[in-house]
């Protein structure tokens, strides 16, 4: 194979109470890649959208990926990437984990899958540290494996592909901007015992709900103690929007990552559909300029389409 | 029916990492409590073993639950209760549970079954109440359903059951004291995020272990980083039986609630048998009068044997 374009989806970080543990893929929005393998060496990136990222490979969130699988697997050829963002950088809907992921799956299938999806996890994080700093697999994951995925511990790195629940997912993305860094700098260091007591039992409450496929179980442990009400406050109308969600009988949700954009769970599309219009309706209300995506669990993760 | 004989299994609580929300029944040691209807009104106690437990009905475990049960029912006659307590008061197998939870089981079915499982919980969280001044139910819970449960929470009460693993346990009761009290105080009321965070990457890699069946899953989930340092320090020999057990092939383990029994889990009764002979040669060597129990997990609860 020389050529090969895929589909990178968006990715739910956090789940709202596995703070940096739990992800889950979702089918809107999605990045489109395009790979062609090429005999002159190096690695170059295109954008055909208009974020004005970084196109140098090694400034580039894609390109860091590819040149460090190149250089593991000593390949000395070279590969031209056109990225098509649609996942808009800074939204905490795991922009920068599907260039990375996206980077590390297309390249792998050009070559012949040499690297597994763990390895490919491990590879795409240098991706995620480009853009925040951080190793962090709590967006590639799931980007890679599709549906809601634990990861257990990254160093080692431990993935348990948990399972795609059969829910439609809404998700708005209001253009405020909320930097990953700071979403972390604002959390306390030190938490009470008996709060995260609470936590770990509506964690361990998803997770059974995720492999049970109990929605009701689901949607009562879709609590965070911990993060959202501090994170919470640099997100406008979110106790209001979320009220109004479950208003609207969505089950549960929360702030997408570090946000700014808000998630949230409902078993049917109708439902989805009317918590998106409450969003836009709400952020609209107050001038914010905001995305709105309806759409189910992703359950492939990353899709090769071309 | 006017008169019932069961047995109520000993519990793990905790589960190693799941603090005061995972607990499991395992079959060995039980107690025996027999019941028997009266025309006469009270509640009438005799304890066949000899651990001098209260046996007034308002200071006894088994005893309030069975009085507060009267009273919810309206229920205006009497009934005698023989106990034979396998299970040690204050070995951290949790005692005071089966007592509790096998005087809610055993009235409830004589007066035909008027409540549901949860209400057993509820009741019998009255003579937890009893024993350790707080009302939980992370004993309680097992005991009555059987295999693994969750607590996710204990007010309002949200038990989630989850399964019975395939597994063979080792229980060893060294005979020195540890005070649910003490050993409750001596944690720390504050605790660091990035602690929490391991601690419930390791609770939801355990709660989808038991769900998924994957034994090695389990095996790496059953650590714990906030409790266990701090309470293993009032076990004698606790790291280098761990370690031990490791080595004999064990899956993991750690301590049985607030201890001072420790658990540890096997895939063969081969394995678990010579775990519970190392762990008694250890104790013996150090004139620690020990008892030592090999049996499976439980996945049945309070069982009706008359």
């Amino acid at each position: 194979m020389k050529k090969i374009k895929i589909q990178a989806p968006a990715t739910v970080a956090n789940l709202v109470c596995g703070f940096d543990i739990l992800g889950m893929a979702i089918n809107a929005p999605f990045d489109e890649m395009e790979f062609e393998l090429s005999q002159i060496p190096g690695v170059r990136i295109t954008h055909t959208d208009d974020f004005g990222l970084p196109e140098a490979a090694e400034k580039n969130v894609a390109g860091v990926v590819i040149l460090k699988i190149f250089e593991a697997l000593g390949y000395d050829k070279g590969v031209e990437v056109r990225i098509h963002k649609n996942i808009k950088p800074g939204s905490g809907l795991g922009s920068s984990a599907a260039s990375a992921a996206g980077a590390a799956f297309g390249i792998n299938e050009l070559l012949g899958k040499p690297l597994s999806n763990e390895e490919l996890v491990k590879f795409a994080m240098f991706g995620e540290e480009l853009a925040s700093g951080v190793q962090h697999a709590d967006n590639i994951a799931p980007c890679i494996y599709g549906g809601i995925t634990l990861v257990k511990s990254s160093h080692p790195l431990d993935i348990i592909p948990l399972s795609s629940p059969n829910l439609f997912v809404t998700a708005v993305h209001p253009q405020v901007e909320v930097k990953t860094a700071d979403a972390r700098q604002i959390l306390k260091k030190n938490i009470q015992l008996k709060d995260a007591v609470t936590q770990w039992g509506n964690i361990a409450g998803l997770v059974a709900g995720i492999l049970k496929n109990d929605f009701d179980l689901i949607g009562r442990s879709l609590m965070d103690v911990i993060v959202e009400p501090v994170r919470s406050i640099l997100i406008p109308k979110f106790d209001l929007i979320k009220t109004k969600a479950f208003g609207l009988g969505a089950l549960g949700g929360g702030i997408s990552g570090s946000g700014p954009s808000i998630f949230m769970l409902s078993e049917t599309e109708e439902t989805a559909k009317e918590v998106g219009e409450m969003m836009e309706f709400e952020f609209n209300e107050i001038g914010v300029e905001n995305y709105v995506y309806v759409s189910k669990i992703n359950n492939s993760g990353i899709q090769i389409v071309d």
